[in-house]
C-alpha cells in the first residue's frame, strides 16, 4: 500500500507524491492552536490527533499553555521533540504565516490550514509559494482538515464513520451530510479532504490520491471551482481507468447556486451543462444530492452490480409493487415479464393467491411465511432473465410487530445475501422499516436498504449508468496556430474556417452595387446577398435571399444600405440542396475547462426547444459524430420518415474541423457556425463568426 | 360534526349517507372470525374493536367460542344482544354469504368484508345487491378495512398514527407505508378506508365521505380501478372547492404496473396521462410515491403556504445553500436576491464572514450562536420579497454534540415557529438531524422538516402548485346524437364533422379515373388524390399532392390503382396557406374516465419529439384553447420568429367541434383529424378518421 511508504521528514526537492502521503499518513502530527474548550476548532483537531497517538507522535501547541487528555499543550513548534511533519493550524490569520515558517524549519512536510478569512488571495498564493518551495505541500487554507479513516487519522470536526467512500469536498457541512446518510446505511469514509482555498492541494491532486488508496472504492466529490478542469478531467478518466467510480456534486444549476459559489469559494462557476459533459467523458457521474450520492454509492459498494437494465420486482403487496415498477421504468430501467421457468419456480414456491409475474405480488405469502422472501428473491437472483431483483414494501419488519419472528428475519436476509453472492446480481431493498435487525443483516452484506423506492430506483439507475460508462481518453488541447485571427466578422472566420477544410458558397466581399453587380455576374444567380458587421443581420434586414437577377440584386442593395447602413457586403452563390437539415455548431471557453464544443440542430422547431449538446474541444471523428448522434431531434440526420439520411461523415469533418480551427485559435473565445446546412451530398457553412478575447 | 349524527339501526330505505356513517362512526361492532392468535387477522380487528369499547358496543364472534382481553366470542350474530350497525367479516369465502343474511337480519347497515379471494366476481356483485338492496353499504370485499382514529374506530390491521390526512386506499402495505413516514414526520391519519374490490363503497364515495369530515384537512389516494373515472372528477372537483388538497398515487407509468394492476384488481388502467389530465381539470396533485406524497401532505398541513414561486435558502455552508437554490429551480422555483432592505437587516444581525444574500450563507455564525437562526429565519420570513424560507443544513443537531444546547436549540425552533405564524409564510426545513428535541418542537408546529433537499423542494413546488391548480366544473357529457355512424372511414368521419362545423377543402368521393377528372374539372386544380381504406396511406402510395392537370392526376390515379388496389378515392382541392402549422387532434375513449381529447403539433421536429396534450371531453372553447396553448411548440402558434400569429379562434373552434363529434357519437371509440391545418385565415382538416366500437 502507498500510503505504507515512510516519506523523508527532511525539507527535500518537490516531490509532491511523497509530501501527499504525509497529508494522509504522517509520522507525527502537531495542532497548533490546540484547545481545551469543545465550542472551538483547536479542541475537535487536538482531540482527533490524540485518537491516533498509537499509530504516530502527536503535538499540541497553544502559547497560553493548558492541556487535553494529559498531553501539555506545548508553548512553540520550536519546544516540539523531533519532526512535526504534518503541521495542522488553527490559528488567527495573522499568525498562520509564522507558524508555517517555524514548521518548515522544524522539518514539516505538509501543512493543513483551518483558519478561514483574513489573508487576501495573493497572501495566500505568497504563503502556498513558500511551502511548495521547500517541497512541502499545503492543504487550504479555509478549509475542514483530512481524515484517514482506517490510519486513525482525525484532523476535522465531526464524525467520520469507517467505509469505503472517498471524499473531496469544498463544503465542510456537506461532508457531514455525506457521513451522517452514510452512518444511517452502516457505510462511511475511506478518506476525507476538506479543499478550502485549493491554493496547493487541489481536487485533482486529491482524486488522484484516492485512485490508489486501496480501501477507497468510491470516490465522492464535491467541487465548486474546478480550476485546472482539464487536468482534473484526466484524473476522473484515471478513476474511471482503475475501476474507481466517482460521483460528483456540482453547482450551477441555478443563477442563484452561481452567485453562492463565487461568494463562497470566489469561483467562475463552469456551466453546468459543460461540467456534465466533462464527466460524460470521464466517465464520471453527475449527481444532483447528497441523498443521491449516498444512496448511488450503496448500489457501487453493493456485491454485486447490474449487468443490464432489467429488473425483477418482488413484494407482499400488490400496490407497492406497481409502484415499484413505475418508480423504475421512470428512471430507465425496465420490468420485464419473466421467463416462464422462473415463474413457474415462483408458482411452485408461492401459495395460490399470489402471482409469479414481473411484478411478483407474494399477496400475504411474505407475511405467513418469511422463508417465501428468501424463496423469490433466490429464484428471481438466480433464475436468470432479469438484471437485478428490487423487494419493496415490508421485509425487515415483520419481527417489529412479533420479536419471536427476528432470528427466522434475519436468518432470510443471509440466505438473500447469499444468493446475491452466488448469482452475481444485485438485490436492492425497499421498505418501510428503518434500523431492525433483518437490515443491519442485509446491510453487513452490502444490500443496499432504502425507505423510499424512488431512491432505491435512482440507485440502481445509476449504478447501471456507471457500468456502461467509458472514459475516452481526453483529447489533449494543441497548441495555437502560428497566424492569429484578427476579426470575429463573416468574412475573417469564413476564410479561417474554409483554411480548415469547411465548404461555403461561393462568396464575393463588396462595398458597392457595381461591384456586387460584377460580382455576381462571376458567381451566378440566385444569389444571396448579406450586410457585414451586424450582430442580428436578419432582424436588421440585413439578409436578402433568392435575387435572382441583377435588377433584384440593386434593388436589394439599396434597401439593405439604407436600413442597415452597412459599410461591407457579401455576395453568395444561393444553395438549396434538398433534404438539408440546419445544424448549429460552435465552439466557446469555459473559465475551468477550456473550449467546449456544441453542436445543435437548426431550424423553427428545434431552436423552440433548444436541442444542443456539449462535448470538451477538440473533439475526435467519433466523438464529433457521436456528438450530432446525441440530439434529440438525431433522426432527421439518419434519414426520417423515409427522407434520405444526410452525409453524416461530411457533417462529422465539418464540425470536427470548426473545432480545431477554434481551439487552434485561443484568441477567438468563441466561433460558431449558423447555420450548417447538412444534406445527403454533404455539409456547408452558410454563415460564420467570431468572437474576439474574452 | 357529521359522525356524531346517530344513524338509524334498523333496516331502512336507501340512505347512502348515513349508512355511510355507520361505516366510520357505527354506534355498534361485530367481528366476525374474532381470534386470539396475534397472527391471524381476526386478532387484530378484534383488538382493534375492543380499544373502542368506551365509545361503543363491540361483539366478538366466533363459532369455537375463546375469548380477548375478558370478552367471550359469541358463536353466532344471532347471540348478540341488540343490534350491530357494523359488522366486520374475517371468515373463509363460503362462509361470508350466510354472515350477510344472518348481519341483515340482525340490524347490520355497514359491512367490511376482509376476506379474500374464492368468491367470483359475479357472487361479489350479487352480495353487494343483496347488501345494498337493504339499504346497507358494503366495504370490500378483500379489503383492509377502515379506521377512524379521532373515534376510536380501529378495524384493521397495523398502526395508524392520528394526524390530518385522510387515506383511501386500494393496496393496504402502501397505507401502512405512508403511515410510516407520516408517523415519523410527526403527522398522521383521520380516516383510511380501504377499498378492496369496491363493489359498493368506491372512490369516489370515500372522497366524499373526507370532504364533509372536519379532522380530515388532506385527502389522500391510491386508486389502480378508477371505475366511474367521472363520478371520482366531481368527488375530487368537489374537494377542491372545499378547500382540501387531494393527492393522488396511481399506476400504469411502465406496462409492467399496468399488468400488475391488472391482476391486483382486475382493473382496465387508464393511461397515465389520462389520470394526469383528469387531476388538472378537477384540481388535484398526481404525485408519484408514499414518499413524496407524505412530503406534500407536511408542506401542505404547514401553518402557511408559499404564495409565490420565490424562496429564500438560508443555512450555515455555503455548498449546502447552493446545492438547495439548485435543487429548488429545477423543481419550478426561484431563488431571487433579497431587497436591499432584507439584505441590510442580515448584514446588521450577522458577523461580517456571512454572506447576507439569497442563498444566505450564514458561515458558521449559526453554529457560533443558534439565535442567528432564528434572526435570520426571522429577517427573511418577515422581510418580504420572497414566498418561502428553505433553511438547509444543520439545525436540530447543535444539542446532539453539546447536550448543554438543547434548550437554546427548542427555544430557536419556537422563534422561528411564531416568524411563520406571524409571517404568514412557511418554511421548510432540510437538516441532517434526525428525531432531536428541537425538530420535535418545529413539527409540533407544523414545520415541514426532511432528511433529503430535494424532498423539501419537491414538497415545496407542489404546495405552490396547489395553490394555483383551479378547479374547473366537470363538462357533463352530452346525450349521444340521434344519428350512428356507421364506417370510420374518410368520407364518412368528414361528412360527421363538417355537419359539426370544420372546414375541409372541397372533394369528391370516385371510383374511376374518368370520375376523377370530371370532378377535378369542376373542383379545379391543383389537386391532392387520396386513397380510401388505407390504414397508412402515404407509406402504401395512397397519396399523390400537387397534380396540377388532368394527365398527372390520370397518371397518379393508375399508379394508386396498382399500388394500393383501393376501390375508392377522394379528389380534393390542395390547400396550402402561408405560415400554417400541422396540428393533430383526436379523442379516445378511457375505460374509466371515457372520452378524452387530445391535441397535438404535427410536422416533421415537432412528431419526432411527440408533442401531444390530453383533457377530458368535451371541452369548452377556454378548455380548447389552454390545451392548445399548453403544447411545447405553442409558441409556433401565436407568431415565433416574426411569423404571423395563426387564427387561434379557428383552430380551437375546430378542436372544440370534433370533440362535441365524438362525445356525442359514442358509437366511434376514436375520432381523428390529421393534419388540422391552422393558419392566420383559418383552420382546414385534411384528413380524419374515426374507429368505430371498441
Amino acid at each position: 500500500m502507498a500510503q505504507m511508504t515512510p516519506a523523508s521528514s527532511a525539507p527535500a526537492a518537490l516531490d509532491p507524491c511523497g509530501a501527499l502521503e504525509t497529508l494522509f499518513a504522517p509520522r507525527s502530527v502537531a495542532v497548533i492552536g490546540a484547545s481545551e474548550n469543545p465550542e472551538k476548532w483547536g479542541y475537535w483537531l487536538a482531540s482527533g490527533a490524540l485518537a491516533g497517538r498509537d499509530r504516530r507522535s502527536v503535538h499540541l501547541v497553544n502559547r497560553r499553555g493548558g492541556g487535553l487528555r494529559g498531553v501539555p499543550f506545548l508553548p512553540s513548534l520550536a519546544e516540539i521533540p523531533g519532526p512535526a511533519e504534518h503541521v495542522v493550524v488553527a490559528v488567527p490569520p495573522g499568525q498562520v504565516r509564522r507558524i508555517v515558517v517555524e514548521g518548515l524549519a522544524a522539518g514539516a512536510r505538509c501543512f493543513t490550514v483551518i483558519t478561514s478569512g483574513g489573508a487576501t488571495a495573493d497572501e495566500e498564493r505568497e504563503l502556498a509559494g513558500l511551502i511548495t518551495g521547500h517541497g512541502a505541500r499545503l492543504l487550504g487554507p479555509n478549509c475542514m482538515g483530512v481524515v484517514d479513516t482506517r490510519g486513525e487519522l482525525l484532523l476535522s470536526w465531526g464524525d467520520f464513520p469507517t467505509g469505503g467512500v472517498g471524499l473531496v469536498s469544498q463544503s465542510g457541512n456537506l461532508a457531514l451530510e455525506i457521513g451522517r446518510l452514510l452512518s444511517r446505511a452502516g457505510q462511511g469514509f475511506s478518506r476525507f479532504v476538506s479543499l478550502g482555498n485549493q491554493r496547493d492541494i487541489d481536487a485533482a491532486d486529491a482524486v488522484e490520491a484516492l485512485i490508489t488508496h486501496e480501501p477507497t472504492h468510491i470516490i465522492a466529490a464535491y467541487i465548486e471551482d474546478f480550476r485546472d478542469g482539464r487536468r482534473l478531467l484526466r484524473a476522473l478518466t484515471a478513476a474511471r481507468q482503475a475501476g474507481k467510480p466517482v460521483l460528483l456534486l456540482t453547482v450551477g444549476r441555478s443563477e442563484a447556486s452561481g452567485r453562492a459559489a463565487a461568494s463562497h469559494t470566489g469561483a467562475l462557476v463552469s456551466a453546468r451543462a459543460t461540467v456534465a459533459a466533462a464527466c460524460g467523458e470521464a466517465g464520471a457521474l453527475l449527481l444532483e444530492s447528497a441523498g443521491e450520492l449516498v444512496d448511488t454509492a450503496l448500489a457501487l459498494l453493493s456485491p454485486a452490480l447490474p449487468a443490464g437494465p432489467r429488473v425483477a420486482v418482488a413484494g407482499d403487496s400488490g400496490g407497492q409493487g406497481a409502484l415499484a415498477a413505475d418508480a423504475l421504468a421512470v428512471r430507465g430501467l425496465t420490468v420485464p415479464p419473466l421467463p416462464p421457468m422462473v415463474s413457474d419456480a415462483l408458482a411452485a414456491h408461492l401459495p395460490p393467491g399470489a402471482v409469479p409475474a414481473n411484478p411478483v405480488d407474494l399477496a400475504g405469502a411474505g407475511e405467513s411465511d418469511l422463508g417465501n422472501y428468501a424463496r423469490v428473491a433466490g429464484a428471481l437472483l438466480l433464475g436468470g432473465g432479469t438484471d437485478a431483483v428490487v423487494l419493496t414494501g415490508y421485509f425487515g419488519d415483520y419481527a417489529t410487530a412479533n420479536p419471536a419472528q427476528t432470528e427466522r428475519e434475519c436468518a432470510v436476509a443471509r440466505e438473500m445475501a447469499d444468493a446475491v453472492r452466488i448469482s452475481g446480481r444485485p438485490l436492492v431493498v425497499h421498505t418501510m422499516a428503518r434500523d431492525t435487525p433483518a437490515l443491519t443483516v442485509l446491510r453487513k452484506h452490502g444490500i443496499p436498504v432504502h425507505e423510499h423506492i424512488e431512491h432505491a430506483s435512482a440507485a440502481l439507475a445509476n449504478a447501471l449508468r456507471w457500468t456502461k460508462l467509458a472514459s475516452r481518453p481526453a483529447v489533449e488541447l494543441p497548441d495555437p496556430a502560428g497566424d492569429v485571427v484578427l476579426d470575429g466578422g463573416y468574412e475573417a472566420t469564413r476564410a479561417l474556417l474554409r483554411a480548415y477544410g469547411l465548404a461555403f458558397p461561393e462568396a464575393a466581399f463588396v462595398t458597392t452595387a457595381d461591384e456586387a453587380a460584377r460580382s455576381a455576374r462571376r458567381i451566378g444567380y440566385p444569389l444571396v446577398l448579406k450586410a457585414m458587421g451586424l450582430a442580428h443581420k436578419t432582424e436588421a434586414g440585413g439578409v436578402a435571399l433568392d435575387l435572382r437577377e441583377e435588377g433584384a440584386l440593386r434593388t436589394a442593395f439599396a434597401r439593405m444600405r439604407s436600413a442597415t447602413g452597412a459599410a461591407g457586403y457579401a455576395v453568395e452563390s444561393m444553395t438549396r440542396p434538398p433534404h438539408a437539415v440546419e445544424l448549429i455548431a460552435g465552439v466557446r471557453r469555459d473559465p475551468a475547462f477550456g473550449p467546449v464544443a456544441m453542436a445543435g440542430i437548426g431550424g423553427v422547431t428545434a431552436e423552440l426547444l433548444g436541442d444542443t449538446a456539449l462535448a470538451l474541444a477538440p473533439l475526435t471523428h467519433d466523438a464529433a459524430r457521436a456528438l450530432l448522434l446525441s440530439l434529440r431531434h438525431a433522426p432527421l440526420l439518419t434519414g426520417w420518415r423515409g427522407a434520405p439520411a444526410i452525409d453524416l461523415d461530411a457533417a462529422t469533418a465539418a464540425l470536427t474541423a470548426l473545432v480545431r480551427a477554434a481551439v487552434e485559435h485561443p484568441e477567438l473565445s468563441e466561433l460558431e457556425v449558423n447555420p450548417l446546412l447538412v444534406h445527403p451530398g454533404g455539409a456547408v457553412a452558410l454563415d460564420a463568426h467570431g468572437v474576439l478575447g474574452t
